[in-house]
């Protein structure tokens, strides 16, 4: 138990009597008062993760930009944390602008994303005065030429990079930097274009180099590695066309623990590893500093994230397997079907109870890749009991579906002083809001 | 191009300009008026599919009752259809009974799973007289009972059997029968289970059994073995407590093609091995026919489905690999990723030209994963062009997400005379309509 409490967010105890509490609210007292299932976010958990970005930017000798990779969980409450801390936004569509306009973000802190934006994308990105495009291929470059055109101002853009570089990551879905990957330009294709940007008058105006590896990964080299591979090329740049080279993104994919068998992963050895890398890159190819921007996600928001069950029934099968049945999965959380992801869990209205038996974790939805969890041990689960499951605020609720016409979960801010429902809990009458 | 025009709806047809039309609709015209991604249901072959079981059912002996599974896909338009054709639905929650009810079901030809109905899906299928319960483990069985005496009417169940009989199927998450699964009650808890219900006076009805080995197999052998230890017991309890055996659901789960390259998947052997087994095994048993239910969802649906995407872009990477992308992919159909679903695709506006190369169709969201086809043949793809994705009618848009923040895709029924919008494209709106 006591390995399993360091996965939560650090301000979560466990009272005499057995009750989880996360940063002083009894998750059984959530559970009632909201409904389950349910998405606790404790919002200084997430702060502790910006402060713990910010430092080890703060160590870098130029300047520097936290930014969230929205894609791992939006929503407006969470655009306005972000914007209020001043982290700028990695947006990979339209609606993920539209969501980050609602929320007030600052757009010249955001950057889009995407291996195929759609004209939409691109427009409500010009239109919104979204910071930097981060342009992924030739296709995408013209079509961009000729909007700003049309647009009438000159448009800043990153160029991603796909170096060749690959990242142990848990899962070969999360891969992203290898040269056959759907992502960015590969280093000979991003020379030739940038070479042929640069030495023209365009609207276009190349302010910067962008490189993300792959998801969840826990060794900072293989960025270093690919980040040499961007100074080559902006080194090259600067030497013939005297390119500035002002930014620099290193993208993000930084992993956390979901289970107390993964190794630590705070986040400075990242950090830290990509200031050295471009630090000392630029020293020996004699560039100056760029601005530094990285893009964190799920190392942002992974661990403030609980997910809150509720316990339905349990079934002992013949060979001697017992599942228990909580009252999501599959439609809330599709990582362990996805990605084989592996969590962990405890009850939260018995967590100071001894773990007597090992058990499955089964979800509601007719589909067997609904099992939330392979093998947890837990005590002997009751119905009525309350299943929290830790370092639930990543790519969870983001991916989710309304599989068997399953709710989208209540999401609720936990804070110091009170909790506040951010996400209500879908309706039945929002399932059939598209039917006509 | 002919082997895969033959997934497509039998009414497909590709005209001598190379356009790709359903039922009598240019794909390309259903894409501009509608936008993409699109997912364009042919009417006609739904109600082929319903024909084909329906005809396969006459030659039972007994009575029988076609449901459809509406897991695989449901909107209230859908429900009319099916209701309209006289057939039954299976659903699988309470959301899945509120659709069905605004959609005109009638509730005494549905039927509720789940192997973790919540008190919710239970008190509901109550209130709105659902005809069956399908109970699946042995708590579920003991709220129902209370549930029943305080609703004050008898209810109707069927047991959920569990036989371990394994099936083939494509992919271990679609396996649902083996005894080491989280549905229903192994042989002996069935049997244990039965006789006390049988051996009082209860307000629960045990009507028949239910057995459902599994998705998308194309070997009715599981299945009519599996029946025969459903009779077993069916038996057994006729013999000492004189049970009728009135009902029995045999599942669904029959596979479709999805690829030129999968063997043909007509229903027809599926229902003709289940009734045979039913039959035969009745007689063998000195057994009565019971009722024969089936409740397919994939084979109803499946190929009535066809998903329109545009074409953004094309990469052709270092090793040689092309990727072609679209607007669409894992958000709209999580399948591959999920279950490495094996797809096939063709320009809806070309046609007819040779597919003279292989390409990757990738997706445009953040994830490696998204990509829907690793390789399929295709003429050299362009911005604009129309890709046409068949079979695309189960188990996508009822799995699809908002990842990226996505919008679900618009749906529309096709028919002879005309094209009806069912279900509108999400809007941004939509995004944030659960925002506080």
């Amino acid at each position: 138990m006591s390995n399993k409490l360091s996965l939560f967010p650090p301000n979560t105890t466990i009272t005499t009597e057995g009750q989880l509490t996360l940063n002083g609210h009894a998750a059984v007292e959530l559970a009632r008062q909201f409904g389950t299932p349910l998405y606790v976010y404790d919002v200084a958990t997430i702060r502790q993760q910006i402060r713990a970005y910010r430092q080890g930017l703060a160590r870098y000798a130029g300047s520097s930009l936290l930014t969230y990779a929205s894609k791992a969980f939006l929503c407006t409450a969470l655009v306005r944390l972000m914007t209020d801390a001043g982290v700028g936004l990695d947006v990979a569509s339209a609606g993920e602008i539209f969501i980050a306009e609602r929320g007030g973000a600052d757009p010249t802190a955001m950057h889009l994303h995407g291996n195929n934006k759609s004209a939409l994308d691109l427009r409500e990105a010009l239109r919104a005065g979204v910071g930097r495009i981060v342009v992924d291929n030739a296709d995408e470059l013209a079509s961009l030429t000729k909007m700003a055109a049309e647009h009438g101002q000159p448009v800043k853009i990153w160029l991603r990079i796909t170096p060749d570089v690959a990242v142990e990551t848990v899962h070969e879905y999360t891969v992203t930097g290898t040269a056959d990957s759907k992502f960015g330009f590969p280093i000979e294709a991003a020379d030739s274009v940038a070479r042929e940007l640069l030495s023209q008058n365009s609207t276009i105006e190349l302010t910067g180099l962008h490189v993300h590896l792959g998801s969840h990964f826990h060794d900072a080299g293989p960025v270093a590695q690919a980040l040499e591979r961007l100074l080559d090329l902006a080194a090259g740049w600067r030497h013939e066309f005297g390119w500035p080279f002002s930014e620099l993104c290193a993208g993000g994919g930084w992993g956390v623990r979901y289970h107390p068998d993964d190794p630590p992963m705070p986040v400075e050895p990242f950090v830290a590893g990509v200031t050295a890398a471009v630090e000392r890159g630029c020293r020996l190819r004699n560039l100056s500093l760029p601005q530094l921007i990285l893009e964190p996600g799920r190392s942002l928001v992974g661990q403030a994230g609980v997910a809150l069950y509720t316990v339905g029934g349990r079934k002992v099968m013949p060979g001697g397997r017992t599942y228990v049945s909580i009252d999501g999965g599959l439609a809330d959380n599709p990582r362990p079907a996805l990605y084989r992801a592996n969590y962990t869990a405890v009850l939260a209205n018995r967590a100071g109870e001894p773990e007597t038996e090992t058990v499955a974790i089964a979800g509601p939805y007719c589909e067997t890749g609904d099992i939330l969890i392979q093998a947890v041990d837990l005590p002997a689960a009751q119905p009525g009991d309350i299943l929290a499951i830790p370092v639930a605020g990543a790519y969870q609720l983001a991916m989710s579906s309304n599989y068997n016409a399953a709710l989208k979960p209540a999401v609720v801010f936990g804070e110091e002083n009170g909790v506040k429902l951010i996400q209500r809990r879908e309706t039945f009458e929002d399932l059939i809001r598209r039917d006509v």
